[in-house]
């Protein structure tokens, strides 16, 4: 369960301070030369302290290569790489190795497995996010050569600067359109574009909402206003769009006058961009004093210090970008069986 | 893509105007005697007519139990069953049969695969569903002896009479909520709860949102109001709870005071009531004149006749208690092979 | 686990003396005309009382197509089919019900479920292959458009008829042969086009030994032996074969001269034939007498009659065939993914 | 495609000459201390020069742990770990840079991707077995607190010493015997403990064949020798035996009189020893010339000299023993979900 992918595939693994975060990607095409430098500036994007909003941890976030290239070309093998935990101050984090954060996953993994990495929120830590930044970088370049782009941002956030006064933390919400994708991808009934998708960003620590196209206000909505009404569009607005994108030929340039199924319906895009949003919960970790117990059960009260983000939505954008690119290639490789 | 779990696993098949549709349930522990009258009950929430916003078609929706069974006793292999199409109307379709119905999957299916089945839907219409309720009634059945129970209901949902007179039709939220999880349930990172939870809703028709405890609303709140903060409950109230369930021994009884994270901490239940909430959009099929083309890029007018509902709602309650049953036995049984 | 395949799909159900038995193919490409005359071909291939080897059950086997077709088309969605069990005399196995047939599989399913279905074999009867044959038919179909095509034979049987005066049974060994597969088939490692296939071939009942090329035969050869050493095809000689089906281009005729590696190198196809035997133990039902034990432990004596082969190779080959048929169309389908 | 097992998994990456090679075991059960003696004991059977058979390349195969352990205890997360590629003489290859190597798979991996890394084998190198090792010695460990032990030697081997005079190599074959193993162990149809088996043992590189219990020359048996007649065993027997792992419960201790089937019927075991043969062909890097062509086609000569076995044989044990331990594992923690 830490693979994600049916046919693109990446496992992840490592722990907040152990001696390595890292991934595996499997299924990645042959002979497609790495951007390097991409993949360096997508994980500058993520990288802590690149904000007011974001904490102080100062991580080289170093790519080491294992596997899978020959002198920076994919040879259809696994791709292996590792980022090294070298700023990893455990002893931060000795005073909460027997009480349980509110809202973090210390008590739910102490529960689950019986034992839990106590440092820095262990596999739970969205530093283990790194590796999903690689793989998406490396999706995004594929995706690239198809004319399919995929751009995030912060369309809602809670006024970080105060809360930060205040020893608090606050959320928000990423809004992510992918651009681009030809008619005809996702599968029907369990594997629709949209399940992938929603899978994938609750795959992200603190997220805790997903709605495609106008989502929850189409629940309000009647079928009249929130139908999208196919059009035959003209010529010359259509060449002047992303025409290799839609899924029209010369004669046939259909697509939709209104989007608010976000691209997707009966599961499958129809060639219009994809649209959907994701909420995330603010951080649990605040400096502010919060009642909770340890594990005798005993009432205690913590205080959580160290290096801590305000609002992790500055770098969430990047890893719902990642998803959102793993996905769509995942599901335009899934597509490629049907011309057979 | 057309098999949802892990280890209890369902396949289904069908079209709406095809022979039959059905499902292959793999996975299901032997030696269960099946509750039949609860299946068939269950079918009965689901079934069409049953209310004034429902559509009219009468569907015997009788089993057949095909496989997996020995006098109605599990055993342990897969279990087969299919409902017949008898009230199929394929002619009510004919004038359908080229033309795009706006939000439908019509256009989609048909660019994903060259070809669609126009008989009401295929393989996107509402009623290869089905086999979901039969399924999630088996996993109910399961469930209850281990006393994890499952109810939704709809919390939101517009004026369906109103929308009826005027050829429309209108969407609306499911809450669910299953109580009695024992903390532990889900797997971190590709495997969470909540996105094992989000990716099954998203495979039912005209779902476009979901969100788990407070949801979208956490995006907007800070970090101290949105952490739920442990406490040790006293004896006496744990005991008048549902403390089988809990995940508290007899000297331990830790719980959340609140509950904005729906029961699901890093992915992993902690104990307290899973609750979450689905958004559908309206019924597309609506009988108020819209736009769209037919397969030629044609301009048309399209008014949809015949048997619809106003609302999707009634009927999808029972769906989503189905999948959270599935999602929630599967996890369970996840979680048995960490205690080797 | 009753699901084969990664791309193109197959999942059984059913037992011997249940209602039905049937399956459900996952992946099949859309627009797809089906040959119904040649499966039926195929069924009877493997059909029962065919020969005088074999055993005197009739049974009509006629195929219900419950999905995924349109007019005979494949829609691309899930395509399930039952074969009705008419001809199912439970009362001849009730003198079984509480004995372990010797190298039957009464005992391993009871101590596995606690429970088995003692008509006929449950799902361990061979009469549950059946479904094997329907999707290895389209299979074959898929394939011989790209001009790969499959035949097995048996090259070993023990002497049949003399058996059957003793009340015994023999076994035998079927040799299968690929031709046309392109070169870079299968995948590296757990992928591997002669695992995938031993995987297949085991799932088949009595199977109990599987060798490609030379198999066991190599372990005593030595290197300089063994080795295939490549060659570039004279052009008339290329012209004259499978030229199309071969890895070569109009100036690269490269393949092997000799086969010892039965077509595959490194887990891959070569281009060249695969050739592979699959050896079936005895069926264990003889009417000779035999000593047991009841499932209270005690000893006793059981002679089987009733309707059994005294050969199951003969049925054997169309079901090697099939399986064979299922894997190298899978491979296939997963080897697109690489031209992204 | 390069991930073996359901439950337990293992996913390999690395080229021969690249960075590293290593392993993710996802699946393992939390709270297990990590025998690290008793896997570096495994590595060492693993490793070249061993033997007058073994070549002569001095690999330290020191493990890095990189994640998944806490002071050498499992998590429940995912264990990675790599080894370093120190010796890697990427030179002594570059002459075959073009030159396909006879039964080598440099030629169908460059047909499959289209690249290769021709340093040394790359991917289809023996070296990336070493992984396996690793997470064999992880699944002995946690079979061994249930008494199920797995043991393998060779037991068909040729000349080495004079084949090696020869610039020959030879091959061989391995039997590995699974002991206490519970009856009920293996799923049914496409997922049979012999299937499995199979198809982990064709993984490993140059296998040609496997049998299993007595395999091929069941092929020419009758039913009546072939079938293995069940017993109650005397009290005394058994208690004498591995009764522990036997399916009999204090009053009840059937098992089979002979082994015919290897343990497994109906691909389920039934309590007796699991016995199973691996053919491996003689390794292909012969330094006798032999005839081959270059990328461009063209015939040529080729004497593959460098550090390489005589036979594979003597590191291919702990191999099969780790793969049959993984299998083994896998299929005990699948069947732990049936006890619901």
């Amino acid at each position: 369960m830490n693979t994600l992918g049916h046919l693109f595939k990446l496992t992840t693994f490592g722990e907040s301070h152990g001696a390595a975060i890292g991934g595996v990607v499997d299924g990645c095409p042959s002979q497609l030369k790495l951007d390097f430098d991409f993949i360096e500036k997508e994980l500058l994007r993520r990288k802590t302290a690149q904000s007011s909003t974001s904490s102080q941890r100062q991580e080289p976030d170093k790519i080491e290569w294992l596997s899978g290239l020959l002198d920076g070309v994919t040879l259809g093998t696994p791709i292996a790489f590792i980022v090294r935990n070298v700023d990893a101050k455990s002893a931060d984090y000795e005073a909460l190795k027997d009480i349980y954060r509110p809202s973090h996953a210390d008590f739910t993994y102490e529960q689950k497995y019986g034992i839990r990495d106590w440092r820095g929120g262990g596999r739970a830590s969205a530093r283990t996010t790194l590796p999903i930044v690689v793989a998406g970088a490396i999706a995004k370049q594929l995706l690239d050569e198809k004319g399919i782009r995929i751009s995030a941002g912060v369309t809602c956030i809670g006024d970080a600067e105060q809360a930060r006064k205040e020893g608090d933390t606050v959320g928000g919400i990423v809004e992510c359109r992918i651009v681009g994708t030809p008619a005809g991808l996702g599968e029907p009934v369990f594997g629709k574009f949209s399940a992938e998708l929603a899978h994938a960003m609750f795959s992200l620590p603190a997220v805790k909402g997903f709605e495609i196209g106008d989502g929850f206000a189409l629940a309000k909505m009647r079928g009249s206003e929130a139908n999208d009404t196919f059009i035959n569009m003209d010529a010359r607005l259509w060449d002047a769009g992303l025409q290799d994108a839609r899924s029209g030929t010369e004669d046939l340039r259909i697509c939709t006058a209104t989007n608010h199924s976000g691209g997707i319906q009966g599961g499958i895009t129809n060639g219009n961009d994809v649209v959907f949003r994701v909420a995330f919960k603010p951080i649990p970790s605040i400096s502010k004093p919060q009642q909770t117990v340890n594990r005798a059960g005993e009432a205690c009260t913590i205080a959580i210090e160290g290096r801590h983000d305000v609002c992790a939505l500055p770098r969430a954008v990047v890893l719902v970008e990642a998803l959102a690119a793993m996905v769509t290639l995942d599901l335009v490789m899934m597509a490629k069986q049907l011309s057979f």
